[in-house]
């Protein structure tokens, strides 16, 4: 059997913002999940749900490993027309998950206790994000 | 229901080759389209498909995230002698996808407007890449 | 059909430890294999099985790539309450994959000749890592 959704998540710049919960309120029955992100400046992401200090490392990191573009570091790229973090979502984009796959057995998500679902968002301005998601059973 | 074949895509040195068409008149139905790429030194990556500087721009990122080993930065590199761009395309196939998923939904990929599906081909000579595709439904 | 199982490997520091046969003997018919490592500081790894110099150069790289929190370079990071090892293995885990899709065909996954399969432990410590199984034929 196979059920579909979307789920929607509003982003207000850079970071982690997770939806764990209305993933576990959708899922069901045993089966497998697979979530897949519909854009290429923005990444999913499973990590930590304890710490918030994690989730502020793990985006300083990332700006370190790709800084804007009107860093001199990044002047041999040249797509820059919608601005400075236009380019370095992109390549975050490709660095970081599009789509991730969870086993499901009697309605509950493998998740290890420390594990939650988010939405990456690589740009500066607001975006309202779209997970295609996907359970077979 | 189960459908298996392989994309065979060949490469003519490092970057971007999309395949999006292929895969797209290849599914049918509603369910999940899994890729994976037989491959330890090309990936399977899902970008923009919009402006082709995205792709050189993804390209020359790379190479300069994971240098050549004749680059006196890699020279604690061992594993070198098929030439400079043997190890530094296992790491690239570390760090980018080897297996994708993408519901697909009345005959068509849950991909977003800028989405198109590429082989990344990080070995300088020419190579013949397999992909292969499941579609469950 | 759906099968579902976990494997437990055991770690001792970092680096790359292969499962592939154990994966091997479980998978039969033709479907679709899952994995999904329930951790935030170990990921999985597909990667080339023949010469070990290659797991060594991809430990040594990352390494690079995401320093101890105890150099300087790291300074800007402030989740290092478990060691200099603690945020490296979290931004490791989010650039390494969490889960995995191989097709499977008469009881062979579609592994290319030189893919083996692998969890890439991030800690110094030993660990007893889960990987949740899913097969859906």
């Amino acid at each position: 059997m196979i059920e579909q959704t979307t789920f929607t998540i509003s982003t207000a710049g850079p970071g982690l913002y997770e939806f764990t919960r209305e993933v576990a309120n959708w899922v069901r029955g045993s089966g497998l999940l697979t979530l897949f992100i519909r854009h290429t400046s923005a990444s999913l992401l499973i990590q930590e749900n304890a710490d918030p200090e994690v989730r502020r490392d793990l985006q300083a990191y990332f700006h370190r490993l790709v800084p804007p573009t009107n860093d001199p570091r990044m002047s041999y790229l040249a797509h820059t027309y919608e601005g400075p973090d236009d380019m370095p979502g992109h390549i975050k984009a490709a660095l970081l998950p599009v789509s991730l796959s969870i086993p499901v057995t009697d309605g509950a998500m493998a998740l290890g206790t420390w594990q939650g679902i988010y939405v990456f968002e690589h740009r500066a301005t607001p975006h309202r994000r779209q997970v295609a998601a996907h359970l077979s059973s």
